[in-house]
């Protein structure tokens, strides 16, 4: 739809300032300017309106999102083996379109356009994304010990990427290791060589737990890191979510082979495995992203929620206010994210990026005064904020109204799963 | 007002179960049974609402809510001197009340009803609260070296307190001693007698920063909670601000003595203060309240934010999920505030408890699936969440509606008044 925002508050080039945009189907076709022959088919006053880049959760698992709450601060192994595992083993393929329509509801609701998915349904998450409207990178678990030609997981996952429907190039894939403890040495160079052949990037859970960390270096004298370079997995764009226990090494190592990092500070605390080091990678020119983890270990998809604890947080670990600042941390909630991702249009408000934008209500206490909107964004807002979230030229959100899904029964349908899996 | 509260999820006694809830002009008259003769003047349906105890923030500087984000990411020194201090040195009280407007405009918006306030423009503050129906404790910023009975400051603050308009017993007062570096030995001790003469408690920031500690101990050779102490400040009922910076002796000091404490996470993380020890402090017996501190430092007055900082970060610092949990969090932001101000019938709900209440509306993604909504309350919620706040029986949001505040109003005033001071 071709959409024109007259004259809104635009956070462009790590600046606030006044603007309006135009946006031709998917498109931003012109700052300032409309192009020639523009008709916008609609108007969105900008005036007390403050357009930003839609936010990219870079690592997620959707269809956990009805599992907040279900085993709180109790240990990892319970959490795991009593709360996650029991509701994830009886999910099925409907359950789990449910929780991923449940997530989208939430991201749509805080300006999440684009999401980096790992999961177990992939087609269930496939169904959500593409009704839902969002932007989604879907990577499907893996897990194995040996790999052969013929292993059953990849292939399949390999022709579901192919053959499945990417809804206008909105969908994309990757492969997704699940992580060192449950993808054994050979497995995962299998998993790296079908990367190389395909052009795939992987995404892989690395270094989140002292435990595993432990673990490997007494199997294979190695750290996770070292791991998966070992593998070959580093030879193509590679996402590692976590990395929390990183040695100096291992972040020289993920400097030189550009990995990209995801950061997911509520999901670190929450299960005790404490604060990455983001100043530290950051420093050594590791391309940081952000990202929720599943809803079961956080407990909410929200990334203002999440930009506000990076930009926190590394202020309190490193002992001192000047640490991850506002317009870096917007940065690693959208255009790094963007970039690990292989979204080369996307994450940024300029004139060809795809038109992926949340617009934000400023008539609220948390966005006043409007003297530094950059600072508003990261320290002040809740997602409350966000009035209208927009994917590849599409309202999905207006007047915080949801465009493309049916709320009522995504709650409905979303707590009674819970009331019958939450026995199983 | 009466109003009826029929069959909403309530919490009560640390459980949320179906309940119906009685309010009686200022007071909860009854649960799950309407006292005798009772009428409502409004019914609320309970279906889709959770009830909970109105939430207690318990350090606050209300006037600088127009100052968050003016000066982030900056060195400490640079955010105090050409940040903060010259705002605050050219408001007039006509700015601070507009200031604290915009802070009880915030508050109310998530939930907060009562807030304890530290600052300088004592009757712009009592006039927002008494306008805003917030129920307020209020102690005068007090500075100086030495102590004499005619010290201005002390007589102008006690004269205040004692012809101050107390809105029908929602505003209350303290003493409120700046911090050590600005309130010298004498002076303090001055302070505390006064306290003791007239029954007040006292407020006071302490043990915030390194450099205080450092330049203390220099100076006098005390830590600050043994410096406040030896002045005869817990001699009273005391509310320490902050206790990031505490020996283990200081602890068994201040339980020992009764001291309160109240941990602002997000302003010490924020001023690369750290991480206060709260776990160690809360096993010791300290009561450990939860505030904001000023929107200076934070750069929110929203206690849902808070709440879930102080839940998450804990388990960070302490390497495990079990530390600070839901149902501790939650007292921390309620009860425990309110033991700590005073306030003997604030803070719960039950029968003859003071009406202050949120009402949280539990059709939207956060809070579903609603199978631990205590949960929900401090890791998924973000505070947008409540739609209707009750003080004292009045009823201050309904619908996400402010009643007794001009929103539109407050807006204008504390966005021009910073385009003013900002070039001060």
């Amino acid at each position: 739809m071709n959409i024109a925002i007259k004259n809104a508050y635009a956070l462009i080039g790590g600046k606030i300032d006044r603007h309006s945009i135009y946006i031709e189907k998917d498109k931003i076709a012109g700052i300032d300017k409309a192009p020639e022959g523009f008709r916008a088919k609609k108007v969105i006053d900008g005036e007390n309106r403050l357009v930003i880049p839609g936010i990219v959760n870079a690592h997620t698992h959707s269809y956990m999102a009805p599992m907040r709450n279900i085993a709180d601060d109790l240990p990892f192994m319970e959490w795991l083996t009593k709360g996650v595992e029991p509701v994830e083993n009886s999910m099925t393929d409907e359950d789990a379109y449910w929780g991923a329509m449940l997530a989208m509801a939430e991201m749509i609701r805080c300006g999440t356009t684009t999401f980096n998915d790992m999961h177990m349904h992939i087609f269930s998450t496939q169904k959500a994304a593409k009704e839902s409207g969002l932007r989604a990178v879907l990577s499907r678990g893996l897990v194995g010990d040996k790999y052969n030609k013929s292993d059953r997981r990849i292939t399949e996952a390999l022709k579901e990427m192919s053959e499945g429907d990417n809804a206008n190039g909105r969908i994309t894939y990757m492969l997704g290791p699940h992580a060192p403890y449950s993808a054994g040495f050979d497995y995962l160079r299998g998993v790296a060589d079908i990367a190389k052949e395909q052009g795939l990037r992987i995404h892989m859970h690395l270094a989140e737990s002292q435990a595993e960390i432990d673990n490997l270096k007494k199997e294979q004298g190695l750290t996770p890191i070292e791991y998966a370079d070992k593998a070959g997995c580093f030879d193509v764009p590679f996402i590692a979510a976590h990395c929390v226990k990183v040695t100096d090494s291992d972040i020289e190592l993920m400097a030189k082979k550009g990995v990209s990092v995801v950061t997911n500070p509520a999901s670190n605390m929450k299960l005790g495995n404490g604060f990455a080091p983001v100043k530290k990678m950051k420093e050594a020119g590791i391309n940081i992203c952000l990202g929720t983890d599943g809803a079961a270990s956080n407990n909410t998809l929200n990334m203002f929620h999440e930009m506000s604890l990076l930009a926190l947080i590394h202020k309190g670990v490193n002992d001192t206010p000047v640490c991850i600042g506002a317009e870096e941390t917007i940065e690693m909630a959208t255009i790094n994210g963007a970039r690990a991702l292989g979204l080369d249009n996307v994450g940024k408000i300029e004139e060809g990026y795809k038109a992926d934008l949340a617009i934000l209500d400023l008539n609220t206490p948390s966005m006043v005064p409007r003297n530094s909107l950059l600072s508003s964004l990261v320290y002040s807002a809740n997602g409350s904020e966000v009035d209208t979230t927009i994917v590849n030229g599409e309202i999905l959100m207006e007047g915080r109204e949801l465009k493309t899904l049916d709320l009522e029964k995504i709650l409905y349908n979303a707590d009674h799963m819970m009331e019958r899996l939450g026995k199983a």
